[in-house]
């Protein structure tokens, strides 16, 4: 409790994006951060501006990431930021998570972790050489829930598990609003600045990498759809999956950004020989878990029946909803633990999951594009 | 309205079945048909004791079917009854069906409508030969909500279809009763009773006719996976499939048997360029439609903005909650309607569906035997 | 089971009237009644083609109720009508149903049960001088969950109960309509034929015959305040009322006809010292228990965990769902035993419940126009 | 944006009590309020622990309230807090609020306002003499979508009001905990702490204001019954209450602490001439809106169809919810606004606010001790 506040830097995240100002919310939530630093934008008057509305010193509000880089090196270690954030496209994750761990920062980079499977393996690389934490923004699995289903399906409560189905459905992309100014839209449809995946990288890993932190499961073999309904687009907007986990369990996965008028439908529902469970985003702070042989149960936030390992992440009674940047600020805490070397029994989504939805990711594309039922998804085990 | 009550046969549904006793409240609802003869069972004592309860003439109490379809081509044309329906289990559907036709009676059979594509087109050659009616219990898409969305589907409220969900859950299955004396999970899991699929041909049907009704689209091509689960059961309980629709759109259709604690979750959602509909058979009277450019929308059943077909399905207004007997109920008016030669309007379930159903259920199995990605489904558009 | 059907009469409910048509669809639904005769409307041309429309005998079309009180007791006993539904508006019921008590009928009347306690109370002396059956048709009562709900109070599941709120909100009188030729809205909030109590006899009744039935506890003094929103209504159109129950409950009564865009939301919530449970007749095969030191349970119609006595009441497996017209059914079918003389367990609203309900309109009336906080509800205990 | 962060000062909320460290996180949220000083405890101990964990100077962790009034004034004015937090028993509210006032401080204070109206008026007294921000923390009001319903009532979507139903139901005093050592318990059922309401003082307040304030009537007299259902607990623990609002609307309260299996429910319903709407603090991000003449909207927080003053309040795009803390946030943000002197747009509760939950809490108590059915609510209007 006593531990000092850790200092964050940022780069990416100038005025008017999204994700960025989320970091900046969930790390101060809790007064266990401080932003010190950051090189918010390339355009000189927005990273200037940005700066500015933080309160930040000027001195460390940097015109490029490599002048943020270097200026906190040559500040002295009580000075210096401990950690950074990476909020820009995917493509520049890679380098810039390397180049930070390299340079002794931990680093907490936005999802998806890089382009390419190498690159991600690069990281891990840069993170075991440098004994620095690596931290990736599965927000999603900050959820007190989620911890709650977790460990639920790990002390068997429903059994062995049959069916897992994840989907996430949004319908923001419904439009040809890539070519229309959108920013947020923009990038996230260039191959060059998302990747090879389109929905499927943004959101899809998401749907993913609940799917396996949940169940305790792994995918094994994927069959696999990617559509590109808006005409122009040039990545998908849409996905559909069939995925075999390992021990037998057969699941779903559904990601589309041309939904319309969905908002942001994230949910998991894992089925077991006993019982079942469902959990939905836009709810969060409900769990529905169904019994082969007594009523069903609404079990939630800060009610009786919790697991010890959930209480720790809420911050409310039960009843005063908590939500995103919450689940957000979770992820920013255990961060933090890990580099004060404390709880270590935090979980946050670390260089293993990054790479598993790597994997992932470069699975459904080849099989997306191939006449084959299946295709394996490497194991990554020994990363 | 008028029209006297027409006089129904039934073959099956003896003491203790489910699905006859539902078709017997379904028929007897809106007072347009009476039951007035029966084959309820093999057994003879149950079958006395069926028609007893229901209070019929024991005359017409017959000991099988072909004494049945003997019986009452013997009587007047004014008593004998007007059509039969068939409550068996899956292998007696054809031969009964096309027996009935050939003696002059209208048909209202259960799904799945035969064994195999084969046995469906002889059925449908019977029905052309005879000029008789043949009805399919496809009950979901009796309610009236499902009429609103196909209406709105129809006339381009959500603009072109990209998105197609259809899923059927269910729990029941979970655990091996079918080897423990559980008479509807028996025969339900005998391929020599049941069909090619398990749980494919007893509710995956019903996911199926309920995308292609609502959206108007057929399904071009499948890729899919059955599984069994449960240790021992002889077809699959669990299936997953990705469809191609004609004109683009895309869809999932998830059925299982063995979602423990889930009850009879069918729902439907169907998402265009400009919006989306949702629907779930276990709270019938919602249908949301959300929008891409203003807040979403709760159709209920007897509430304002529904189109006049959906009127016409209901008995009771608004909050007055209607079910699935009621369903049920508007198949069997429909029916009837055909039937007197009037109303041709009114939707019922008819040979094509029934036709297109058996064409998918072989299109699934032959792809999940197979290595690769797509399997063609017939569009069986010249029957 | 193999009781022979019952022969009903009907008074009221001609073409176009809802009431009666969904009388005439519940007594139907189980194949235990038969329509045999009806005096449906006072016009002679409505009268006669509602009597067509459902296939009635023209001898046993009547022209007035007293035509056919004479011509059903002319008939042979194993020909006449056994029982009368009266489905006319309030200011009818006591007279015809003292007639027809009189004449040996069992009656099954419409709610609210009389135009005042004095006319409650001579009813009951006409039944219980004839030893024939009178039902009322609080058809909420007849929901499988509302009787789950009930036994689940009774055993003491919940403990001590403390909280009892019910309430009903409508919103179809928003607007004058009782003066621009709706009919149910016309005779409704005239006091001539609807009583005393517009909103209050209505739909009030309703919610407090729910309360009282589910809580086992009887409202000992109100509190209330009746209010006519819409201009030139000559009766209220919205109640509020506190309640304190006997043992020490306290409770509180919402009805209203002005709450534009509600449907029929009767809803009932008790809580105990442990507990609390929800029920909402728009959905209403599902019971939600909520629990001091557990997380809350879905109870489902079908489902797992049930009562004895709730599950007599369902034709369904869970997940299919029943509504308003089944929920009338039980009362029918409770009806149809209580007849037979056999299973006398079944429930169905009697005439000590339509009392306490006149008892309560009665109570709720003086205090409404007086000064004074409270006044007492007679307990009625005597009858 | 670019408006220095402001300072605070906090007295209560050590380790362990609730609310104040909801204080601390929601004035932390956006980066506008920096936390430099407190008396958090009068347990020495306790206090350091607190300030310790916060990162305070110790200089600033003062032993009393006194000494932090005394020892922040003795600071330069560009150092000393600018505000107040005051999270302690109630009984303390209106001496704190009024000293730090005359001190100079801004005060965001706790509810309810004080223990009677008396001290409200004394400290809209000294807010006035002082020319000082007084702020109460109706955090409830602070959400996005209470502000969208009150912008949609204040427009006229709904036409005339007519009803208007504020509940707030909570279980956790179900228990005689108040004399089992939980201290949050404790206080709240003292009357010398918490003042003469129990129950109303503590929820009742919430649901009155919530009701008023986006309702934009006042109510002008109530009927009331306050109830101990706990055995030997020296406040009310249960309210019901019928009012009166200017303009003819009629409105019931009810608050309870004993409905037992409840969490946070506060809920609010308001039906006007043309529609209804509906929200609940427990799913915060979906208003409902019911018409009279079209199909009922959801509208949701980030979704299309908001007001501008709506979109003001939302950190997230739609789907990512947002909770209570970002409700409390949204007021401190208001706070800060109103003291840098710029945005008065931007609403929060203040002293007349409080002063009218004081009124309706003396109104409401004076009526629950007399036998007459209404009590005038004095308007305050000149305060």
């Amino acid at each position: 409790m006593t531990a000092r506040a850790l200092r964050l830097g940022m780069v990416g995240g100038g005025e008017g994006a999204f994700i960025g100002a989320v970091h900046r919310m969930a790390a101060a939530l809790d007064g266990e951060w401080r932003l010190a630093a950051g090189a918010f934008s390339t355009d000189a008057g927005r990273n200037a501006r940005t700066g500015d509305a933080l309160g930040l010193d000027t001195r460390r509000v940097y015109e490029s990431f490599d002048a943020m880089i270097a200026g906190e090196r040559a500040l002295p270690a009580d000075a210096r930021i401990d950690a950074l954030a990476i909020v820009t496209p995917n493509h520049l994750h890679a380098p810039m998570a390397i180049a930070a761990l390299e340079a002794g920062f931990h680093v907490f980079c936005e999802k998806p972790m890089a382009m390419s499977v190498a690159e991600a393996r690069a990281i891990a690389d840069a993170a075991r050489a440098s004994g620095r934490r690596f931290a990736l923004a599965f927000t999603y699995s900050g959820y007190p829930l989620i911890e709650e289903a977790r460990a639920r399906v790990a002390r068997g409560d429903l059994g062995k598990i049959r069916l897992i189905q994840a989907e996430y459905l949004q319908g923001w992309l419904s439009e040809p609003i890539d070519n229309a100014g959108n920013k947020q839209a923009e990038w996230r449809t260039d191959p060059a600045r998302a990747g090879l995946g389109g929905c499927l990288g943004d959101i899809g890993t998401h749907a993913f990498q609940l799917a396996e932190h949940v169940s305790g499961l792994q995918v094994e073999s994927v069959s696999a759809e990617l559509t590109t309904h808006v005409p122009g687009r040039r990545l998908d907007d849409d996905v559909s999956a069939l995925l075999r986990f390992a021990g037998g369990a057969r699941g779903l996965l559904k990601a589309s950004q041309v939904a319309a008028g969905e908002e942001n439908g994230l949910k998991l529902r894992i089925h077991g020989e006993r019982g079942g469970l469902e959990w939905s985003q836009m709810e969060p702070n409900t769990l529905v878990l169904r019994w082969l042989d007594r009523p069903a149960e609404i079990v939630r936030a800060g009610g009786p029946g919790l697991q010890d390992g959930t209480a720790k992440l809420l911050r409310t009674p039960s009843g005063h909803p908590e939500g995103y940047i919450e689940a957000f600020a979770n992820l920013y805490r255990a961060f933090a633990a890990a580099i004060h070397g404390g709880d270590e029994d935090r979980w946050f989504p670390r260089v293993t999951d990054g790479l598993r939805t790597m994997l992932f990711i470069e699975a459904v594309i080849a099989n997306a594009e191939s006449d084959q039922k299946w295709t394996m998804v490497d194991p990554g085990e020994n990363e």
